[in-house]
């Protein structure tokens, strides 16, 4: 079995060698540098080594797949920075704001249909199937995109609605992840569905991670200013929480940290981390975390992987849940 | 065989019983307008007309591949709409206008999916093929969609400039259109490729005759305001032509007309329809229109189509280029 360091080097140098040099040139140029920029490559990490835990045989019908998911992923970024307006990701210009709206929408256009070519790697057996995972997994991440945007126009949301909004988002594309990887590895429908649902439990715990970090990080190791989303008054599962919880002289504070504006930022992420602690949701958001992490776990326990299989997706759970960026 | 009446019934009851319900309503609501505006339905129609020379057992493995391409030329335009930021579309207002652009990128997003879905259906001994020529053709059309743009910031571009910028954003989808359809009924791949060629030269023929229309069309018949492309200084095959043609006092004339501001529309209209006479353009465009048919034709003469065949395409291709709207 190929190590967590193995995966990583064989997805970067794949990603590194792909051909996405075209004409014109002001096409594939956003699309090289938002590759480029690159990010954690979550993944086709995932996929490749859900896949690794079933079959050896490493060649291009799983890595070309695996890579799909990342660029399929990269478009939805591409395009979301367009409509959240964002100026930067992983501390880079997002394309959006260095080459306009109209290279953001055609170059990521062209990186969804190179999702699709690199889908059409993986073996003709199994092609109707993954065809399938992937696209209707793809339909639901724009669904989720959707709602997240429906949700901002709304003062508050219940935690139910945002886990299913993180779900679209985030969660689907982690349980088509590992599934895929089984799915081409040949195993059973039975473990396939297990994987799935592990992806899918992991993604709810990386995106609660994501939102924790974005409060609670460390902004040299995170990458990224911390407090954003409490700026932004983002719905996170930290906000749907508090606004569930505070009662009292609480409602009324967190009433007046929402009111502050953009020109008193560091006044609003502290008063808002420290509302937090008071109320108990910084510990709690980290319990949140475990308890998916667990139900992931869950999930496939009755599918009979052995002991260095568990523990292949236990140390890349870990990776991903207790990560610090 | 079937008549030419018969197939856009087909396609037209087969689009209208299409299920683009879904959750959150805000992401299918422009999806359902957009597909409701409806068009000619041209690239459907040609799949459906080339599969059925070859075959009549129509099923969903060849209707849903042909709603693919219509699909796409939805979201291709539904994109295209914010890019080049129009008002309406089919005399009415694009989703862009009437939802704003995030709704225009997302909803166009998950029509290119469900294009994806569509093609799914297709047997499976040709869906790698057909899924690669779909891709293929796909990347071609954004590559068509940049020249276009790209080329708005030049001043003038050669003749052969245009005709490789329509063959991307117009031939190679009628291409990939007639292609699918022969491929979907189990031809040679000789005949695939020469009814390839058929449609990319009628997709050229096609796009010139759009050309023509904006310019010297009926309004009424046409359905848009006549004139568009000249008051937004267009680069169509009359503009390119009658700037590689015209010399001395035309070459003012040209240049002054060229000046003229959106104040001055019936003026403008009216000063570069006439120039377009008096150099013999408006003549010579539809002999090109004439030209790019025949080349169609040419493509096939070789391929064995028998009389009743060879029919029913001139049929459709008098349609397309003879028609008023």
């Amino acid at each position: 079995m190929l190590s967590h360091e193995d995966i990583k080097n064989i997805i970067s140098r794949s990603i590194l060698t792909l051909d996405l040099k075209g004409e014109p040139e002001s096409l594939y140029q956003p699309i090289e540098y938002m590759v480029s920029v690159g990010g954690k490559r979550v993944r086709p990490r995932l996929c490749l080594t859900v896949f690794n835990l079933f079959s050896d045989n490493v060649g291009n019908d799983i890595i070309y797949p695996a890579i799909a998911l990342e660029m399929f992923h990269e478009f939805s970024l591409m395009h979301d920075d367009i409509m959240d307006n964002s100026d930067t990701r992983r501390n880079q210009p997002t394309v959006f704001k260095k080459w306009g709206t109209s290279k953001a929408i055609l170059s990521g256009d062209v990186m969804l249909l190179l999702a699709y070519k690199y889908m059409s790697f993986c073996n003709a057996e199994v092609m109707p199937e993954a065809l399938r995972l992937f696209t209707d997994t793809a339909v639901k991440v724009c669904e989720g995109q959707q709602f997240d945007m429906d949700f901002e126009e709304k003062p508050f949301i219940t935690m139910s609605d945002y886990i299913s909004m993180i779900g679209l988002k985030t969660g689907v594309l982690l349980a088509c992840s590992a599934k895929m990887g089984a799915l081409i590895a040949g195993v059973s429908r039975e473990i396939r569905d297990a994987l799935y649902q592990f992806g899918y439990q992991l993604g709810l715990a990386f995106q609660i991670a994501d939102d924790y970090l974005d409060t609670f990080g460390d902004q040299q190791i995170f990458g990224k200013k911390i407090g954003d989303d409490i700026v932004n008054d983002k719905k996170t599962w930290l906000q749907v929480e508090c606004i569930r919880r505070a009662e009292g002289a609480d409602k009324e504070r967190l009433a007046s940290i929402l009111e502050m504006g953009e020109d008193m930022r560091e006044e609003k992420v502290a008063a808002m981390q420290q509302l937090y602690i008071d109320l108990g949701i910084k510990d709690d958001a980290r319990d949140a975390i475990l308890e998916y992490h667990n139900k992931a776990f869950e999930a496939i326990s009755g599918i009979g992987l052995n002991e260095v299989q568990t523990r292949q997706l236990h140390q890349f759970a870990e990776q991903l849940i207790h990560r610090e960026k």
